[in-house]
This record gives C-alpha cells, sequence and structure tokens, in this order.
C-alpha cells in the first residue's frame, strides 16, 4: 500500500510540510516509483535569472493539488507509490560541475523522475540519465524557444543549447524530436536549418490555435510512437499572461489549457521521465506560475502513474 | 423613469461615489427592480482568504462600465430600475450566524438580486431566498470546483458546500443543475458520482475549448428551458491569468471571453437572480480579476434588466 | 549595408543602451528606411493615466527581441535600416501644443513610423503626417474601443477622439476603415451609429474567437485592398491577462497569439505606418504588457521591412 | 449631538462605504463643522501621474481608522460634525478650468476642509478659498520638493508652482511660511534663493534627523505664532519607504511616525484648512502610502477638532 | 552534540528544505531544547486576513539566517538543541477548538516555544500553556494596538482579545505587562483606561522614539525583573513601511532596527516563551515583512539559547 | 564649459534618453573628469540574483536628479565633465573572465568612475583598478554584510569575497578600513575575527541608530584622513523597507537618510572612485530602491566633483 500525501480533511492544505503535492519524503517511505525532485539552479541563464527558486514555489502551490485527476481518471498517489525527493544541489558557481552533480543526483533516484527546476541547462543531464536507463529517447520539448543553440559567450552548456548537447551525446532518437509552442524571433534562419538538421520537428504556438490541441496530440503521438519518451516543459511554453514568472518570456504563447490538454493526450504513452523548469517567481504574481507549472507536474506525475509499470 | 448612473460625461469615472457602475444607492431612489448588493464574508474559505474584500474591490473596478450593452443592444439602467443597496452585514466569526444574516438580508430587498461576494459560502442563503421566491431554480454554477462537498473539517457550511446543502435542502430543480468550466483534481472519484447523484450536469474547461461557446449554450439552454434560474459565477471558473484574485486557482480555465459570451447566450431566458463570488483583492494585479467580475455582474443585471419583468 | 541591433553574442540582451531592440540611434546611421520613436504624453486620457512612460518600458522589453522573424521569415534589420529614432517631445500641460509637436516631429523624420505611445491621442498628428505623405489612407484599428467619440469634458482632442477628428479632416480613406477587438458596454447605442456613419467596420472580439483569425484576416484584406494603410494598435485590444498595463482595461478582449496573427496577414499589402499606445507601464507586472507591445511593434517593423520599398 | 462613523461593533470595517472613516455624507447630516473632501485631479504633475485615485485609495485605507485619538486625548468625530462632503470635480483636460473648479467647490463648503488630492496644484485654488475667508494665512508645507518654481512648459499652473502662485496672489502670510521635509537636488541654487526671497523658511528631512521632532516642533510654533494656518501635506515628504505610492519619490525622507508627531505638535494652534495630496495609489503596495495619508488627515480632522471653534 | 541547520557551504541556502532557518524536524533528532512551531490560523482576525500563510511565508524568509548571533554573541544552535515543530493544526472554522488544539499542540511540545503565527488569537492558548508550565508569566508584548478589547461582534476570542482573556484567566503576572509600539486611533479613551485596569504598561511607538531603545529597555527590564518572561511579537508593531505584509496596518511604527535592539536588551532575563504572529504574506512584498519576522524569531530563539537552561 | 543633462525645461523628465541623470553619452563629449559606468553581472551572487537588471533600473530612476545639490552646494555636472560611460560587458557564464573585463573596462575609462552594480564581485577589479591608479586605498565599505570571506562552493570570486582578495592582492590600506551598517547573523565568531585580521573596523547599524550620523563621520573621517579613498555602496546597508529590491536582506537596516547624511559628511576627503552595487531590480517596488541608488550615485559624483581635480 503506498503512503499519500497529507489528509487534507485533517490538515488544511495552507498547513503542513511544503513537500510537492504534500506527499511523504523519500526518506519517510524509502522508495519510490515516481520522484518528484527538485533542481535549484539558474547560472545557465540568458536573460532573468531566478529559476533557482523554482522548485521551492512550485512546491508551495502544490498544496493545491488534490490525490484524484478526474480528466484521466487515476488516483496516482494510490496507484504507485510517489514521493518528493529533496533538491539536488548544484554548484551556482561552476555549471559543468552543476551538470555533474544533476547527473549523479538523478542516478541516485530509483524511480521515474518528475524534475522541478531550475533553468533549462538541467535537461542535459536528466536526459544523460533517461539514455542510460532507456537508451535514446523520444523527446516532447515544450518551449517557446528552440534550446538547440550552440554556444553563448563561448559557453557549451546553458539554459538554449541542451538539446543540441543531447543530439550530439546520442541520447535522442532523432526520429522522434518534436518542439511544441515555438513562437519569436530568433538570431536568424540558420537557427531553424540546424534545428530541422538536427531532427526536430515544430509545432509553432500558432499551429496549436489553428489545428486545434486534438490534431495537435495526433501527430505528436504518431511521431512518438511507442519509444520511451521524455517530456520536457519549459513553463514559458506558456504566453506570458499565463505565466509571467519566467525568464525569457514571448507574447503569442500557449493557455494553461492548451498544454495540459496536450499532456493528457499522451495517455497510453511511454512516458519514463519529465521535467518542468524556468519558473522565475520573482517576476511571478499571485503563483500564477508556479500554480500552472504544479498542474503541469501534476499531470506528469499521473501520465506515469498510469502506465502501471512494476 | 429611472434613476441612472452619474453621468460620465460631468465626473470622470475616477471621482466620486463608489457604488457599482455608479448607480444610485437604493435609499437614494427608495426602490430598484435589480439591486446590486455586496456581501463581504469570507469565513467559509478553505485556502487564501480575502473574499472580504472584494465587493469595494468591485466596485471600484466598476467605475469603467458605460451604460449601454452593445452584445445584448439594452440600456439596463434606462429600461429598469438599478441601484447598489449597498452591503448586507455578516458575522465573520459565526458562519451559521453570518448565512442566517445573508438570507434575511436578501429577503428585505424587493428586487431581483445580483450579489457580488464574497466567498461562495454565501450561495445557500441566496438559493434559499430565491426559492422562497420562485420555488425550486434552476442552477447554472461557473466554477472550477464542484462546491459539492459535504464536510470539510466537521463544518457543514463552507465555500465548498453550498450547493449540496441546496439540494438536501429542496433549493435546487434537480433536472436543471449545470456545472462550467470544472477542472482541476479531486479528492476521489466519489467526487464526480456524488455531485452527478445530486443531479448536477457538468461541461468542463476542457469542453468549453473544444465544443466551443455556441455548443456549450445550446445544450445549456436545452437544460435548463424556460425554468426560473439562478447563475452563481466563481470567479475561479477563469484561468489564474484572467483571475489572479481569488482564493483556489486552477490552471486551465475559461478566459474572460468565453465566460461573457457564455452568459450572454442566456438571453431570453428567465433569470432571477445571481452572485459572482470569490474575488480576493490581495491577489488580484491591476484590478484584472475585479474588472472581469465587473464585466460579470453588468451582463448579469443586463440580462435581467432584458427579460422587462413587472 | 545596414547597421542592425547590438550583437547579443557578444553583448548580453540585458546589458548596453535601452533602444528600441537594441537598434542604432538615428543619430548613428544619419539614415533610415524605418523609424521607431516614441510619444511619452498621456494627458489625453480618461481613466488610468501613465502611458508617458510606455516608450520607455516598451524600449527595455525589446531587449528580448532577435533579428529574425521566422513567421514571415525575414531579417528586418538587415533588409532595411531600421533606427530608434528617440522620443518626440510633447508639452504635458498643453494638447494641442502637443499634438502639433506630434505632427511636426513626424514630418520631420524621413522614414516610415512606428510610433510607440503615449495614448492614443497621438493617433491623430500621426494621421496628418500620413495623410501628408500618402493621401487619405486606410485604417486597420485594433482597441477595445471605438475612439470616435466627439468631446469629453469639451475637450475635442483626447484619447477617445483621434478617429472622428481624422475623418473630419479628411485623413482616411472612408471605404476602408476597420475596427478590431471592440467590446465592452458604451455610452449609448448612438455611439455606435455615429461611429458606422464615419464610415467604420467593426469586427468584435467576440468575432475573432467565433470566426478565427484566418477569416478575419481575409475580411479585412478584402476592405483594405492596396490602399496605403495605417495600423493603430491600442494595447488594451488585449485582454486584462495579455495586457493589464494599460489605462482602460476591458475584460473578454483577445489574446496576444490571435493579434499577432492577424497582423502577420497582412503581409504582402501596402502599410505606410503604424503606431502601438496606451502602455502603462505602472499597472504592468513583469512586462506582460510591454513585452507584448515590442513584439507588436516588431511584427509592424517586419511588415514595413518586407515591403522593400526604397 | 453630531452624527459619527458606521459602527465598528456592528459592521466590519471592510464592509460597508467606503466614505472617510466611514463618516457620514455631507447630505446626510446637511451641515459640517469640518469636511473632508476629496478632488480627484492630477493633470498638474511632472512625472509619474495617477493621484486623481488617491482620493478613492485614501478613503479605502481610511476604513481603519477609529473614532478616539489618544495623543490628542481627543474623539474628533463627537466633538464636532465631521463629514464626507465627496469630490470636488475638475476637469482633467484644463488646467485653468480645474483650479476655479476647485476654488468653488471648496467655496461651497460651509466648513472647515481637510482635501484629499490629486496633485499639489489644488493648493492653489484651496489656499485662495483660505484667504478669502480668513486673510493671509500661514503656510506649513510638508514636501520633498520647495513647490515654488515659476513655470514649466510654459505652464503657470502646475503641481511645482501653487506656493509662488499663493504668495504672488497675496494669499500667505509671508512672515510665516516653512517648508518641512525638503531634501533631494535642485535646478540650481536660484531656486533656494527665489524661495527665501518670497518668505519661506526651510526645516530640511536631514534637520528633522538631527534636531528631532520636539525641536522642529517648537521652532515651527514660533513662526506660525496664533496665526490662521494652513497646512498642506505632500505625501511624498515621507521617504518613498513610507510612501511609495507617489508621483516624484527622493530618497532620505521623514518616516511616517516623524510627521504625525510634528502635526501632533500643532495642538492648540489656529489651524483653518488642510490637504494632503500626491497619493498615486498606482504605485503604492499594501496601502503603505493610503494608510499613511488617511492617518495624516485623521490627525488633521482631529487637530481641528481640538479647536472647538463654533 | 547538538544537531544543526544544514550546511550553506554545501547546500545552497535556496535549496534544500524550508525548515525555520533550514533546522532540523523535531522527527529527525527526537528531542528539543528549543522549538520552533507554526500556527497557520487566522480566523481570528478583524481586518485582512491570511496570517494562515505566515508560518510558511517565516520559514521560506528564515533561509537567510545564519548560525552565529554577533549582537548577543551566540551560536544558538550549537549551545541547545533547536528544532523546527513544524505545524499544530487548527481547525479554520472553529476559533474555539482552534484554540483547544493550539493548547494541546504546546502542551505536547517538550521544549521552550517560538511560536509563529497565525493571527494574535493564539497567544492566548500559548500563554496558558507558558503559565501551566511556570505560572502566571510577566507579559512583554510589541504591537500597535492593545489586543485588551472585551468581545467583537460577539466573539470573546479574537485576534484583538488574548490579553483581556489572559488576564482573566490568571495566566499573567499582572505586576508586569507591558506594550511596546502602541499608537493608532482607539474606539474610545476607554480602551485605556480598561488596559491600564488590567495592568498594563504603555510604551508608545512615539516614546521609542523620544526616548530611544536604551532608555526603553531599561524602563521595561525594571519592570520584568526576573519574573518568567513571555514575549509576544506582533509584526505591525514594525511601520508599514518596514511589514507592509499584516493585516490591521497603522502608520507611525517602529524601525525593524529598533524591534531588534529592544528585544537584544533583554539578554540576561528570563525568557521562557514568545511568538511573533500577524505576517499576512499576500500583502508583503520582496518578504520585507516575512524576513523581518525571522530575524525578530531568531533573536528570540537566541535569548533562549543564551539561557543555558538544562 | 562642461555639457550637462538634458533641460528638463525643455525635455519632460520621463522623455528622453535613458542615461545616468539624463548626462551625455561618453561618445557624444569624448571626455569626462566623472564617468559613470554600469556592470550589468550578477553571476556572483548567493540568494537572489537579478542586480544584473541593476544598471538600467538605476538609470531609469535617475531621470529625477536635478542638476544642482543644496546639500554639498555644488551643480556637479557644471563644475566637471560628468559622463554616462554606458556599460562595461562581462561574461555571465565565467566569473574570473567577467573580473577581467570589468578590470579592462575601468582601465580603459579615463575618468573617475562611479560604477553601478551588478553584484558586489566587480568590486574586486575595480579595486584592483584604484589601486593601480593611486596606489593601495582606503576603503568606506556601505553593507549588511563583511564580504569578507573566503570561498563559497569552492568559489575564490563572488559577492562574498571581494574585500578579502583585495586585501590579499595589496590594494588596500590596511590601516583605513570600515564597514558600515553591518547586521545580521554570520557563520560564525570567525567571521569577525577574521575580518578584524584583515583590518576592518565596524560600524554596525545599531551604532549608527546610537551614536547618530555625525559623530559616526568624525569617526570614519578620522580613520581615512587624506587617504584616496574608495567608496563601495551595497544597497543592502540599507533597510529592506528602503531598499527591497536586493539579493540578501537583513532587517534593521539604516534608512537612506542616514546612509544620504553619512555620505555628505564625506565632503573635503579625497575621494577617488566609487560603486553602488545590488540593486535587484526585479524584488524592487515603486523604484524605491533604484531611487535610493540613484541619489546615492549623485552624491558620489557630486562628491567627486567638488575636488576640483585636474
Amino acid at each position: 500500500m503506498n503512503k499519500g500525501p497529507v489528509d487534507s480533511a485533517r490538515v488544511p492544505r495552507f498547513a503542513g510540510p511544503a513537500t510537492f503535492a504534500r506527499l511523504p519524503r523519500l526518506d519517510e517511505v524509502g522508495r519510490a516509483d515516481v520522484a518528484v525532485v527538485g533542481v535549484p539552479f539558474d547560472s545557465g541563464v540568458s536573460y532573468r535569472p531566478g529559476a533557482r527558486f523554482g522548485p521551492a514555489a512550485v512546491r508551495e502551490a502544490s498544496r493545491l493539488l488534490r490525490p484524484y485527476h478526474p480528466a484521466l481518471d487515476v488516483s496516482p498517489f494510490e496507484r504507485v507509490q510517489v514521493v518528493d525527493a529533496g533538491d539536488i544541489v548544484a554548484n551556482p558557481y561552476h555549471i559543468e560541475e552543476a551538470i555533474e552533480s544533476v547527473e549523479a543526483g538523478a542516478a541516485a533516484l530509483d524511480a521515474r523522475l518528475v524534475t522541478i527546476g531550475g533553468d533549462h541547462t538541467i535537461a542535459l543531464p536528466l536526459l544523460r540519465d533517461a539514455a542510460r536507463r532507456h537508451g535514446p529517447v523520444a523527446l516532447l520539448h515544450f518551449d517557446a524557444h528552440l534550446d538547440t543553440w550552440d554556444t553563448y559567450f563561448g559557453a557549451e552548456y546553458t539554459h538554449g543549447t541542451p538539446f543540441r548537447r543531447a543530439v550530439e551525446e546520442g541520447l535522442l532518437d532523432t526520429e522522434a524530436l518534436s518542439h511544441v509552442g515555438i513562437r519569436g524571433p530568433l538570431y536568424g534562419k540558420k537557427d531553424l536549418d540546424e534545428d530541422r538538421r538536427l531532427g526536430f520537428g515544430i509545432v509553432t504556438a500558432a499551429d496549436v490555435l489553428r489545428r486545434g490541441v486534438d490534431e495537435v496530440v495526433d501527430a505528436l503521438r504518431q511521431r512518438i510512437g511507442d519509444r520511451p519518451l521524455y517530456v520536457s516543459v519549459d513553463i514559458d511554453v506558456l504566453d506570458p499572461a499565463h505565466a509571467p514568472g519566467t525568464g525569457t518570456p514571448e507574447a503569442g504563447g500557449l493557455t494553461s489549457r492548451e498544454l495540459l490538454e496536450i499532456l493528457r493526450g499522451l495517455a497510453g504513452g511511454n512516458l519514463i521521465g519529465a521535467d518542468v523548469v524556468e519558473v522565475a517567481p520573482a517576476y511571478d504574481h499571485a503563483e500564477i506560475t508556479s500554480v500552472a507549472a504544479s498542474h503541469v507536474a501534476y499531470d506528469l506525475v499521473s501520465l506515469l502513474a498510469l502506465q502501471e509499470y512494476k
């Protein structure tokens, strides 16, 4: 029998520990099927910093989550053991060392992971861990930006480069790479060419408006098939109205409803891990962004729970 | 001839009294066809409090309203006498006493009411008043949440329970009960089962996206028919982007445009009263939430005015 | 060869001068095909003031813009010389004098203009300048409000009257006048009648939801044809969720995605000038509004660049 | 027997009408010894506008005030009839006309006035009214700025010029003019020379720190004597920490405690009228500024009540 | 050897668990000399609610605290075992039941307590617990308000009444009761008379300015002597500039420097317990209030540690 | 004749370029006696990042500055040529490289510098530049923190270590090193011991309260004598009420009035350079912090101008 969250009928949701969804800590239960883990690291950003406070903010906002997911018809915390595995510590002054810490921290957790960032730099070590466990994985990447740039100020590892590095390192199944929510100006047409060459397909934010979530889901699922799938959600895939608290906002984004509906469309697939990154609470208001991120994380946990593994 | 709002051509909208839409007070005109009344009470909330400041905030935001409604082609304040009836006082330290005060306060007003909350607890006494006047009424309930829970911390009367109580007390016509905008996790599948057993139909927030407002309106009108209709709008039916200033935000909600269009689709029906609740100004920004709520209240007043009763 | 913006690979976007999109100043390059110019003036507002700080805020938010526009497949700053022409100074204590200053300031710039307001009063002198250059122009006006009122507190020139004045002065081609995004209550049905008599067609915010951006674009383009076109964007055309930082917010507005997609639908037309007005930063949060406005301005610049005029 | 404010033991302070201190409206009681009146006008500002929303914000913040002033040992609302006289309407598009309206509006009120601005421009017509009633008056002016500039952009009447105009018009007793709280850079040494020539003495913000409030009070009282005294409080006399919500903030200001203690030191003098101006709520946070302004207004009302004039 | 906080040299302060000062949880160490405990309860407030989120906010803000207190020259977490004992759960819908829960929760903790509220209602059960352990205690009460009112809306137990109830219940040593920081209007002179009759002495906020902290400390220590002392700090004792995030702000308050210096002046006395209450984070900005409260709590913990009790 | 700022009588302060105090750019005048330069760099912070946006924010806030300093009786921009030298670019991903860039950037400017940070890491290269020009300099350091720690997460160069490094590198005259405003907990008593050993004297924030600014100034001047003096102002020396927008706030700090008065007390000394650092605008409100920082920078410029060097 799995240990679930604190009972809201006995402890009000505004009271008690600020673990994700008020779930038990990993050290309380000793094992986990799914672990939610934070990576408070933002030294890879190129504009507004602050995502180092993302894990704490998402945990606070997740107090409101309840244990049954009606759209997916699953009680994830009953079905599998879900825990809050705390934070992976990453050196704020040394990006490469931080990346190693994240990879090691992920490897040390014997569970499927939903990671809360932190900036998008951390997707690289998380994908290393995923590929180590599953071989090259399909990637579904929600973001306003491609994140397949090469270097920035001479740095190879930043929040704008994780997916180029991941392809270069052979972590990804290049038949099944998709960006969703792309929009906003680029440095040049070359950005698109190189991204395509790496294997990515693009569903722009405008495509989601024109085609609707169901058609988008169909296309994505076709591309992904039954490959092991990693989902990476940069919260700036949402419009700044829905996610003001982030580092590189771009107008014209998705609504949180669209994002959640697309995620729910993945049920039945082979999700093996996920992250939600780039929540920068200093720019948030009334937890708009961290509530959205906590719902995204909850949906990802629920999708993992649905798969009934082990 | 009905007394209308202060003339904006002589008194700028940022000046003068903060009655709803700058309308006359009830004591100025002595009678009303439609009365807007506040209930600054929030002791029934389960998470973020602060809706006690909702009536004042919605009144301030309503300064921007003008007297002609183009979408409904009506000048509500000309057609009928609309007034601001002030606030009904409710004991913040005693929920049951507060509920009685609201019921008595509503009963004392000889007009159709558009009530500004306050938290959703107040819907129960308002429905008691509506049922006393009209018999069991149809209910159209806009909300992220079902609000048909049973008890919470031993309390029967909270902002999560008004509609279960209302069904139990026979205030509602159980053939014509609808929730619109439902989303977010629940405590368990039982929540849905019990809600259905009480008679409610659900239009989720995702349904509104997929089906569009016109199809939703058709379905709702079919269910309602020409029954006397009470509309209860929890402002958290809107996405946190459109209503950050509320107590239990859930990602993935309606836009304010969708909500207003659905309300306008009710024209020609038999609306007999309404409320707009759960505006918590401490979490609002730039009046986003209270402007939306003031527009909702204005549309509800306009619908009441359209019916040309008396 | 045109001088482009500061290179983000050498100077981080958070560093360096706050010109629009980090473009060169007019005095640095001496000539311009397209000039972005600010008009920090807000003495014509009827409710919340503060748009005098709009140009500075939009420039700060435009730091995030990059030089290639993927949706329009153009690098506007390569294709034509785009500059930041600084601010036109306007007397805050004398509206008529300010209007003359804006007209003179615009006339002094030998380039197509994208003007950042400031309140909507400034559209009148900008249209005078446009008509002086091109004869009466087609107008595409994005706004929650008609802005064709007659007078307000005895004043003929305010942010609610520019387009009536423009028609009266013969600046507009009355066969091709459109409002997009209109919503919210009016003073009376007469407002609509007079607006229609002036020659305007209306696409409401609800129309955009029901008909979709592509159908709206088709209808607008049909009306405009190949006439010289001036586009005026009051940022309050966006929903308060997408543009809280503005003076007269109305619920139920467009999303920034819809606005940008409609603008992009104008590619291939004959745009001759444009403005983005009514950004009031004191009410903004996390630059939601000024980021949206900077993207709108960038799209307008890109459309002008696409036309390859000499 | 005077009619006092709404009883907080029966109507919670967050409920009921938003008159100043929840006092009766003038039209409810028909007469007044002291009237609190708003002037929502800010077209005279030189930097951040928004003080037009000052009266509404100060009234909302004044809900917290209670009826007994312990430091002055007076129950002002018992001792004299204090009312809220509503707002004086002033044309936002025409400064001179607005000044006339304020003078006429003040003259129409048969009571001693505590006026809530609005920007400092309004001090001129209020001083005209005071001088009409009492002859040239002593002035105690709390402000970061001198407000004795001559013209600005050709305008004689702005928020930077009222006291020069007042001296020129003979409204002030030039033997008894004091600024308190002055600080921050000026345009030139000439500003100080001209100010001195007009008759003003200066107590800088640093003087208050060095000399303490009691010594400052002694010096001020000596200068004022028993002359009829008008007190004008620009809320920017407070440090931005204590009054962020204002238009031209200057670091290094007074604390609210110092300001209130100096005001209380005037007890026993011959106060005949007062204003509190330059509260710009869009820049306020958690009502810090409007709470301070409401306490200042309450102290001024209490001082007027103490004098027991008939 | 006592277990101290997480080492900031290995885990950045923005990472890891949000216990107070990153201290171990009580269940980790099994015993405590001093326990910091939260009481997220605010149903006793009379104006702005929200202090239910106080404990979480103060814990987040306490991440910045370091383990050595230079002014008191003590490393409190080395000297004694300090823990975070989590939250005491209190029914938000039933004040009396909540008070019982707090009393029972405090009694269950075998340690000296520094309690983080929550509203001031909780001081009553905390004083019951203190008196049960120590007999009637001296009270040093920092607050803008007396909190010795009798009833409010018929309720005996609210945040305005704890100290009257405590005197009535014999929990306090009436020879040694002091309020510090009192200011702002009262309901009547009777409030002062009754407060004095209960045994309280008052140091107003203005007294602190005039007399300085050292003289105030001397007077307080003289009154307290070596009696067992309970310190209750309502954060609204601070000026709204220093503590905007609270429920009933009053202008003219203490600075955080004054408050901390007075507390430090208590070193060498016989402190037996303390609370810090009324932090309402929804009204806070940039953690101004919760940082101040966390420093106050840290000083109280340090004072307790200094006493070297068993 | 020196070129001064844009004339506010012709261009309103809210218009025109956002150089510091609206001064000319260095490239406009070609030479400078005093240069204000920005360093948008914050990769050395240990808690809240965001000071990379400090220079832009301080420049915007400096629009309010006027050209005459009454307390120092100097028109600094007339007396010497003051310019805005723009930003020194520093690699956000490589601290050591950034430090070299700052040193080189400073060396390239042939003027006395007032540098706007950025985080405190930049004080090290600025002191290297100062020592290169003047030999070891006296240091007056305003801060809540000592900033003489050794390493943090293995990093030698962070915002907590510049002054230890500077002593180690022989940049400072160890007879004349002072911290002012120190407060808050430390890691251990060793922090104080090591700081003392490096040569620093400490004036705590509480000392400033107890002794008053004049006595503090006397003591500091005695220590400094006529040595070449570098002043480094971490804006967190101010209380969070006066400077919420910073990275490591500590309660109990200085007021902005105290800080400015102490700085003014340095007139007549031998100031050779200065910085103002750690303004993190994302945490600021209504420019409280950046207005204070701009006044500090203005005072430092004025002190440099007073010395009439060259």
